[in-house]
């Protein structure tokens, strides 16, 4: 298989945008990411499409990729739309890159996008409900409401279906508790860090730097979890421009390229604290980079709440199991530290329009790799080696997706 | 790149399976794939899942390719969710193919699968119009409703949903007659021979032989189209295997090969008639398989409504421009014929659960060429190439989707 290079890469700031469309949304990031490589649409050769909600949100349930690529001008191109819940747009990233590997096309566009806010939020809701078996969250709706001793509202239904991935991470933090003695405390400075190196990013949908106390004492969603901790609902569009390694330095003095790229499904974990399907995919991916986790000089990992970071630490084995509080004591995660763990803010204040988080990811990492990453700029722009962690949806007790990216100078 | 190789196919028989769930219907295809390719579920390494419409039709808008696989007990691999509209299955066969062409895998499931019945009519009216653009739908229903002096209702924007396609189709035909004398009778006669073929296929919606006369009696949907020249709405699924080359004749002394896999998206064409992007795509299919239309067997064509196959003779080249009516009138496309096409009934006989579509048109070529088809057998078993086209939605005046496969023994 071929090397592939990241030659470009944009997106639009996340946030509450209920004046745009996806349209517009997928216009900006597409253009920045063009501009970005230095590569005119006319080149594109392909496209990967990533979204999530669309069928629900915007009522565009088929040709997703079709309706934005045309309003650009961009056509007669193969279009493929990818689902695959929060790890859309990793996805399609993981698509593009197969196909230039292969030899079937030279140059390719990653896309991620994502509406999540809509006047009538019950459509968000559900949305995100449906990031798991929809005929399994009725059910648990059916016994929960049972037990309560009333019928199933729909309006309690909407509200449960809000808050049941923060519930999902809530179990696993609290087993973490159990077992390793972690604190509300160290997820919280997770937290804190995450929303300092946000107020630092001009793409975040937060870029106010909250306290360790502030993110303690904001609202409780669910034991352990806070506002703060939890990531927001959110819209925005994120791509990548990608192509063989004999065409980059066509394009630019600074490829970055993909050292690995792995995507697994879950299933059933033995541990219900540990993501076995993360543990598998990221020790393929070292596998297939030819590196370990001593290597790594820049990570973006999943943390849809704070919690899933601190475990990502361990799951992706920059520790060992139950040492990811110490990791966040030490301060090695932040900007300057030794492993610095999402720059940008991560999905708790940089935002997380689903389908589009992953190639947000992408995005930091090759800003860090390319020094370009301003005030975030981790190792004086040193950084050799990056990896991004996106998860999606749930499949038994485990991730229904997990891609795992490697990414070097 | 390697070769690849298809060991299995199945699918459910398609119909009006209101009681039945996507998780069942796949299951039943999947299966019957395994049993046909003689392989245990262990060994499939990666899966991908065609699907249109469960966002509206059963609300599990995410993850629709792990809700369906956990169900029978496949986890722990790679799962890509796929859409392209009424070319879903076929794109997901194309990543399958694409997977293990470049080494990434060895075998892997593609899945295709659809419900598009549901209580409530408003929601396949609403996937139906998903295949255009909505913004444009909305925009062409408000200019068709203010010409008419009213305001819009809900009720008359479903009943437009569910015949835009069918518009589509008849605008397209109405252009051949006015350019070419193609007759009504001649569109007929290809839906008589469709309807015929699907009487000899147990897994066809409709197991009628009309005739002529009754195609042409039949109600009048919008002109030239009449009731059975119009696929049906429905549901089922569609899988196959796909494996490397070397890892075939483990399994089976029968292999088929994908000796093109070709996928496209539209845009404006500049002829309102014929589809560019199916010529184009057509084009590189017979280019990557190195033969050319004189050498294909047998067929499947994307007959949404008859035009559509009759127009494809000629966009496929099977013959010139505006000679698709000779075509049919000589009886070449018959299953007795020189270049039978539709053996399976098509989509107007066999049915079209639109995610699954592309993959049971797959299925029917590797019976063909395995001399499986029974009582729809080609050529006395000896067919050596088949072909498939399979189209989806529309971007702008063209196809959204189109992928084109060719297959050989």
């Amino acid at each position: 298989m071929r090397e592939v290079a990241v030659i470009g890469v944009g997106m639009t700031r996340f946030g509450k945008f209920l004046e745009r469309s996806l349209k517009d949304l997928s216009k900006e990031a597409t253009e920045a990411a063009l501009s970005h490589a230095g590569v005119d649409k006319s080149a594109i050769q392909a496209a990967f499409v990533g979204n999530s909600a669309a069928g629900l949100i915007t009522g565009q349930e088929a040709i997703r990729g079709q309706t934005v690529l045309m309003n650009m001008g961009i056509q007669h191109i193969p279009i493929i739309n990818v689902e695959n819940a929060c790890a859309s747009a990793s996805t399609a990233f993981h698509l593009g890159w197969m196909m230039i590997a292969s030899g079937m096309y030279d140059i390719v566009l990653a896309l991620g996008m994502e509406k999540m806010h809509h006047e009538d939020k019950s459509r968000t809701f559900q949305a995100l409900a449906s990031g798991f078996d929809v005929d399994v969250v009725k059910w648990v709706m059916s016994m929960m409401t049972k037990e309560a001793g009333k019928e199933t509202e729909e309006k309690g239904e909407q509200g449960k279906s809000r808050s049941i991935f923060m519930d999902a991470y809530a179990m696993r933090a609290r087993g973490h508790v159990q077992k390793y003695g972690t604190t509300k405390e160290q997820f919280a400075k997770v937290s804190a860090k995450n929303h300092y190196n946000g107020s630092l990013n001009p793409y975040a949908q937060y870029q106010t730097p909250y306290t360790l106390e502030e993110v303690l004492n904001s609202r409780l969603i669910v034991e352990p979890l806070t506002l703060y901790m939890c990531s927001p609902i959110g819209d925005g569009a994120a791509a990548a421009i990608l192509c063989s390694k004999e065409l980059a330095y066509k394009y630019t003095t600074k490829p970055v390229f993909v050292a690995a790229s792995v995507l697994g499904s879950g299933g059933l974990s033995p541990d219900p604290v540990f993501s076995y399907t993360t543990e598998m995919t990221s020790g393929k991916a070292y596998e297939m980079a030819g590196i370990g986790p001593e290597d790594i000089d820049v990570l973006e990992v999943h943390d849809a709440a704070a919690p899933g970071e601190l475990i990502a630490y361990e799951e992706l084995g920059l520790c060992p199991h139950g040492e990811g509080g110490r990791l966040i004591d030490e301060g090695q995660t932040k900007i300057t530290g030794k492993i610095p763990v999402n720059t940008s803010g991560g999905l708790e204040s940089k935002g997380h329009p689903i389908g589009a988080t992953g190639l947000a990811q992408l995005a930091e990492i090759v800003w860090q790799l390319r020094g370009e990453a301003d005030k975030r700029q981790v190792k004086e722009g040193k950084a050799l080696v990056g990896m991004t962690h996106n998860a999606g949806g749930v499949m038994g007790n485990d991730e229904a997706a997990i891609a795992i990216h490697i990414l070097r100078r």
